[in-house]
């Protein structure tokens, strides 16, 4: 099954919509919205904005969430993140 | 089960740990998270300080996003939302 990951970052939201539609449309079956820190919220927001007015036959199948250990020995700090998994239905 | 639900707002995000810390504490199984927009990073960064720093022997064990309609008739919006759910290992 192919699957692409979109990584969340300081672009408007709708670019990382848009680029899931695209995925979707050159044939991939699922979807993988990441993001890390402030950015979570925008991840959700892409992935709830893609499956409502989007694309009706796709859903959000998985929610991760985690955290990663960030900056240089003796600096580090956490911080968290997130994996959503958009999925198209089945088709038979 | 006893449960509690958590709103997440405009605190620092370490009053919520030991807001969950505490219920866990008086005897609750099950704390559930639930935020709303920009507080959705703060919600999982939550839920990842408790379990990884505080509650070792609880996890996250459900994670649901969505979206929710707010404002008044003719100026609605959709806020996106999180539901974490955060829960006691059985002891036997």
């Amino acid at each position: 099954m192919s699957e692409s990951i979109i990584y969340i970052g300081n672009k408007r939201v709708m670019s990382y919509v848009l680029m899931a539609v695209m995925y979707f449309q050159r044939g991939d079956q699922r979807v993988v919205f990441k993001a890390r820190g402030r950015a979570i919220s925008k991840a959700v927001d892409a992935a709830t904005i893609l499956t409502s007015r989007f694309l009706p036959d796709a859903d959000v199948t998985e929610v991760k969430i985690g955290s990663e250990k960030m900056g240089e020995e003796g600096n580090e700090r956490f911080v968290s993140t997130i994996e959503i998994t958009v999925e198209k239905h089945q088709t038979v």
